[in-house]
Parts: structure tokens; C-alpha cells; sequence
């Protein structure tokens, strides 16, 4: 089993829980803060972006790792979540997320038993478990572990003095065998993980519903590699190929007598151009939530809801010199991988650009020529480059209503899957 | 008081407490494995060079962040360990050791109250705690949150039924006030915190020195730019540099009639060089333990010690295609703040780049045109471009003894104060 989702949880930290009801000046730094107001109205906008093009949302919990967010996006309509890792699905089910996707590939053998235990418990709870293939290999051991966890769960049935007892005979008359959904991976663009379109995916698809306990759910194709082209046109024609793609194998598919019933993807920075394609039946976008400084970098595009920053670092001024400020946040506080963060300023505080400080510093000075530092002890707001390796830093976010200038603490987002690599 | 300090420590995870005794096969992926052997010769080697040089060494314990390597690198000679972090400080407490300096400034009032608690707690315990300032507002609130924890001490000492109780006339007798060391950073090259090198640490010094709480203890002088300068050469000549302006600034505290017990500084690029100066007293080395692809891309210096890899993340091929493969380590199981991973190839491997595959993935191609790539399920050894943010990315280090393809798990490292930020 795995480490994450076998540890007990613990209850709040004294110092975290003492938050709530305090003045963001009482959040000590750095520290991960939402706009608890910024957020919701991004959660809204991108629930009524999917009701109104009666398109699925399952965004990526591999940005918050938060069970708590994950609840929150469902109850707005979204119909389950996204994961990377096996042991995120193991975080997500344990904080009662019961509709979950592993939208990668798993093949080590100890590991896709875990996902066959977890596709029973989720069976069983009434809710599924969905994962995705790109190779022969990936769902022949798929389907060994499904088999051996069905196997392994009849000898465990309850027995008394080696005769069958009707209690274990209920259970083997109750027990349905679980079942999991396999989407093909197919790679539209992103270069990475994924089948080349085309017949190779015919091939899979018939093996796929060869096994018993599997489901061919349809294809996984996610762009990644357009989510960031700056412009609109960059992204609209990245978008138009994929699409191709995905028509030309589907259609290769179908013509096999094979269904395939969703074609799964979409990112942030695209998700309106799939969605008016029409061949993609579910988005997977995540960073709509929080943003970040990357996303933020686009063109934006008219066909989409504008989002705003929700997810900020806060930090303090702790060195002032005649040529910058140092704060207290490097990048064991934030990810750098998509950039920089960018200062916030807030009304009545200097415009700062950040520079790289090394682990635990940010190098701040004027933005313009002429510009003030901050001073000693102050506050200093950052975006982080990149919301999702960020957010995989820290233990909590810190939920903040009425505003980083004058709110309040609400509420602690624990950040469940944190460190869940596995 | 600090959040992660007051958690209460958890057992081992089931999966982890398993692995002991099990052969690295059986090590789930991605994981930060650490080559035990490689590790204590890299111990031996830097303890050794201490003792020859007469130096101090006081390593950085930000890399690691483990109390149990803290002690480890105290049996072996050093003195205590740096931090860079409040909470890393509490943490190390916490852990059993009782000589910490945290080699950076501390601004926040509450943040001081812990220090000045942590102060005493060590004091108490026959140990202490030093810290670096470089400003006179620094000292101050320093020197207040002393006072302040030295009377709210006080007036917690048991009483019974308003009388002083024997108990608390001995605790008064007893109680010694708290006392910090205190050294003032002069900026030697880095750019970041610190004071311009010259008079204005003579005025810090003074004001040091007027505070019952506060000792001044000497200089932090540390060139972070130096240490992956590539030739030696360059390193040479910047840590000259730097040299100069130790002894210009410590001759200018000395003429005021003040004495500088120690300079204390140096890293794992350069610590050398400051020895052989004569200039610094105590080296703050720390990647020496485990190095990294970043320090192992320096040209060698004959005067420091040969360190080896002892750091690296163990992952496994999860896809693969005509082009390349896929394994499951991306930039939330390493940094690349210092680089992209290496490939560490074992024995009989293919010689394979890593190319960024964003958070989850890496990308492998053949070193060379014509090589091979690894088959579906292999594993890949990958070593860190930098060690200190890849180990706050894991809770737990996975210590191997016998080689990394026939050793045995022997214990697992707990990451004390991962996530440590305040």
C-alpha cells in the first residue's frame, strides 16, 4: 500500500488552527495563501463554461492534491477528478472523492495492485476508478491485477471452522468483480506518453475489451505542449492537428465496431478550442482554480472565462540594502520550473520585480528607475510561476476572505496528496 | 509557535517500516534513495580534512533537513549544524540537537519569540542557538524578543496557592537568562543579505555588545556565487576577494576594541579555499554529504576532498516509443532550479539524456545516436541537479548499503524538516 494514504492523519497544527478568524498580517511567512473570493468566482465561471456547452468537467487534482477543493469542484458540477499518481487516487478516495482518473500510465506490478484494491474500494462505495494505457504490456499486467485482486479478495471471505459460513457466502453472492475504465492514451502533440494515432489504438482498444475487468472508456488525448503557446492563433491551430488526430483514431476505432465513448483532455490554456471542436467530451483543466504567473502570460482568448490569481505566497522583507530588498520565500516556497513568481503589489505598496534568491531568498527591487524598495518586516505578495509544483511544497494553503489587504482567515486547505509521488 | 515543531512525529508509514531489510527491487518509484556507503565515505572524507585543517565544520543542515544526519555529522567531528529556517532550527530541537545557528536574518517579531524561546530551551539543555542580523533594527527587535522571553519565563514558574513555592525559588535561583550568539553577515560576494563589508559592521558590533541577551560571536561571510563557479581559478580569485574583505572588516571591529571569536562561512564549491585564507575559522559545507550533478559539474580542486554521488531518485519506465521513453520522475520528485537530472547508469543500463517531462515525467533518449533505450518497467537512476530543494520535496530519505543494484534497504531517513519554511 502506499505510504501517503496508509498515514494517519493529523489533526491541524496548533499554530494553523489558532489562524482561522485572524488578520492575514497574523499569517506567518512564507506561506500559501488563496483568495478564497478569487477562487470560487473561478470555480463558477468554469461551471458555467462546461453547463452551458454541456461539455464534462474533470479537472486535474494534481494541481491542489486537495480532497476538501476536489469536493468543492464536484458539488459545482464537475464529475469527478483527474490524478497523476496512483497514490493522489489513494489521497483523493480517502478524503471522499469517489469518481477519480488516472489519467497516466502504471506498470509496476505492486502498484497496479494498489489500483486494483483502490477500483474495488471505489466499486464498491458506488463510485469508479479510470486509468490510461499506451502499450499492450500496460494492459495485460492491468488486467493480471484485476484478476489477482478479485482472486485475492474471495480468500479473504470470512470462514469459520473450515466450512463455508453464510456470511461468506453472502459476500461471494454480493461480490461483483471490479471493474476499471481504460482510456488509450494517444499523443496529439505533447511528445511524451501516448500512442502515435492512427490503427495502433485499434489494437489496444480490442485487447482492452478482451479482459473482464476492463472497460474501454475511450481516448486520453491532452495537448500539454499548446496550453502555453502565447497566442491565441498558436493555440487555435495546435489545437485544430490534435483534433485531427483524435477524429482520424476514433473514427479508425469505430469502424472496428468498437464504441468509444469519451475522448478525455484540455488544459487551461485551451479547453474552449476543444470544446468547440466537438471531439472532446471531457476537460481536464486544473490551474483555472488557482493560476499562476504561466498561465497568466497568454494571449487570453475571448471563447474563454477570464480567471483571476487566487494562489499567492506570502513573504517579508527580512534584508534591505541600497541596491535591493531580500524576502523570505526562494523556491522551497514556490516552483520555478515556469518562471519567476511575480510580485503582487498591493494599493500603496512599490512595484517589485522578484529575482532568483537561491532556496530560500527573493531578490527584490524596483520595477522602474526611481522606484522605492519596500522596508524592513514588510509584506511582499507573490505569484508563483507555476500553481501545481507549488502547491506540492507546502502542507496547508491558507484560505483568506475579504481580500490580501484587509481579509481574514477563513479556513486550512490541507493539502493531502502533498509528496504523493507514487 | 511553529507549526511543523509542534506536529506530533508520526511512526513509520507500514510501507516504509517494510522495507527494511528488502533488496532496492522492491523500492516503489519515484523514491530519494541514498547510497549509505557513498554517504560515510563523503563523511569520513569532509571530517577528516576539518581535523587535518584545524577548522571548525558546522554543516548546512538545509540540505538534508534530518536530525538523524545532524547527529551523524556531529559523531563524526562536526560541531553543530546551520539552518536556514526558524522552524528548520525548531525542528532540529526537536531532533536532539542542541548547537544550531540559523545563518540568516530574522525580521519578524513572533518568528523572534520563537528563536528566543528555542534560546533558552537550548540554553537549558546545555547547547545554544546563534543567529545572523545585518541591521540595527534586527538587533533590536532580537534583543527585545530576548528580554520578552526572559520575563514571560519567569512568570510561568510554578507557584502554589500564590505562595513561591521551594520549586520555584530554585527554579528562579536556577534560571540563568537566555543567551544567543549573534554574528553580523557581511555581504562577500553573494548579493543578497548582509552588510557592504567595512564600517558599518563595527557600529553592529557595538550595538551587539549593549544587550545582556546577545553575544556578539563574529562574522558570517559566505560567497553562495563562488561555489559553482567552474574552474578553479575562478573560485580562487573570488574567495581572495572575499578574504580581503573578511580581514579589512574584522581589523575595523578589532580597532574599535572589540574581539571577532570566528568567522564561519564556506560551502561545498570553495570550502578550501576559505581554510587555506586562514580568514574563516568554521566551514557551513552541507551537499557534500550527498552531492549533486550541479557541485559535480566544478572542476576538481586538489585541495578539497573527492566527494561521490550518494543522492538519487530511483524511477521506472511507465512508456515507451519509437523515439524515447518515459519514466516516472518528473520536476515534484527533483528540483531544476540547478539543472535537469543526470542519468546514473549501473552496469549492463543503456547511457540515457533526461529531457523535461514536466511534473511527473521525465523524458529518456540514448546518450548517443545508435544507443538503446530501457524497456517498459526498468528502472533509471537519476541524480539531482540540486540536493537541498529535491530533499524537501520527500518526507522520508530511503538508505540503501551494498550499491544500488544489489544492496538492501537498511533505514529510512526521516526529512525532519521538510517543508520547514518559517
Amino acid at each position: 500500500m502506499n505510504p501517503q494514504a496508509d498515514a494517519p492523519r493529523l489533526p491541524l497544527p496548533p499554530g494553523l488552527a489558532d489562524l482561522k478568524g485572524k488578520p492575514v498580517a497574523a499569517i506567518d511567512t512564507p506561506a500559501l495563501v488563496i483568495d478564497l473570493d478569487a477562487m470560487q468566482r473561478n470555480l463558477a465561471r468554469m461551471a458555467e463554461f462546461a453547463r452551458k456547452h454541456s461539455v464534462r468537467l474533470r479537472p486535474h487534482a494534481k494541481m491542489h492534491k486537495s480532497a476538501a477543493l476536489a469536493r468543492l469542484q464536484m458539488q459545482a458540477g464537475a464529475v469527478g477528478v483527474c490524478v497523476q499518481k496512483t497514490a493522489e487516487a489513494e489521497a483523493m478516495a480517502t478524503g471522499g472523492v469517489t469518481d477519480i482518473y488516472i489519467s497516466n500510465e502504471v506498470i509496476d506490478r505492486a502498484k497496479l495492485r494498489r489500483v486494483a484494491a483502490l477500483a474495488g474500494q471505489l466499486n464498491a462505495a458506488g463510485g469508479r476508478l479510470a486509468i490510461a494505457v499506451d502499450s499492450m504490456e500496460g494492459i495485460s499486467r492491468l488486467a493480471a491485477a484485476m484478476n489477482e485482486n478479485d482472486g485475492s479478495s474471495q480468500s479473504v471471505s470470512p470462514r469459520v471452522s473450515g466450512e463455508p459460513s453464510l456470511l461468506a457466502n453472502l459476500a461471494s453472492v454480493d461480490k461483483k468483480p471490479a471493474r476499471i475504465d481504460v482510456f488509450i492514451e494517444i499523443d496529439v502533440g505533447q511528445g511524451r506518453c501516448g500512442l502515435p494515432p492512427g490503427p495502433a489504438a485499434v489494437t489496444l482498444a480490442r485487447a482492452i475489451e478482451g479482459h473482464a475487468g476492463l472497460r474501454f472508456a475511450g481516448l486520453q488525448a491532452y495537448h500539454g505542449r499548446a496550453q502555453h503557446l502565447r497566442s491565441v492563433e498558436e493555440r487555435r491551430e495546435a489545437i485544430a492537428r490534435a483534433a485531427d488526430e483524435v477524429q482520424r483514431t476514433r473514427a479508425l476505432i469505430e469502424a472496428a465496431g468498437i464504441t468509444v465513448p469519451l475522448v478525455t483532455g484540455a488544459g487551461t490554456g485551451t479547453f474552449a478550442l476543444e470544446t468547440a471542436s466537438g471531439s472532446w467530451g471531457e476537460l481536464q483543466a486544473g490551474s483555472y482554480l488557482f493560476m499562476d504567473a504561466d498561465y497568466m502570460g497568454n494571449a487570453h482568448d475571448p471563447a474563454q472565462p477570464a480567471f483571476e490569481h487566487a494562489l499567492f505566497v506570502k513573504s517579508q522583507v527580512i534584508s534591505v540594502n541600497a541596491a535591493h530588498a531580500v524576502c523570505d520565500a526562494g523556491h522551497k516556497s514556490h516552483a520555478i520550473d515556469s518562471g519567476l513568481p511575480r510580485v503582487h503589489s498591493l494599493p500603496g505598496q512599490p512595484s517589485l520585480t522578484y529575482a532568483n534568491g537561491g532556496d530560500e531568498h527573493g531578490i527584490l527591487h524596483p520595477a522602474a528607475s526611481g522606484g522605492t524598495l519596500p522596508a524592513l518586516g514588510d509584506t511582499v505578495w507573490l505569484i508563483p510561476g507555476h500553481c501545481d509544483p507549488t502547491v506540492n511544497l507546502h502542507e496547508h494553503l491558507i484560505g483568506v476572505r475579504g481580500g490580501l489587504e484587509h481579509g481574514t482567515v477563513e479556513r486550512i486547505i490541507r493539502v493531502d496528496a502533498r509528496g504523493a509521488l507514487t
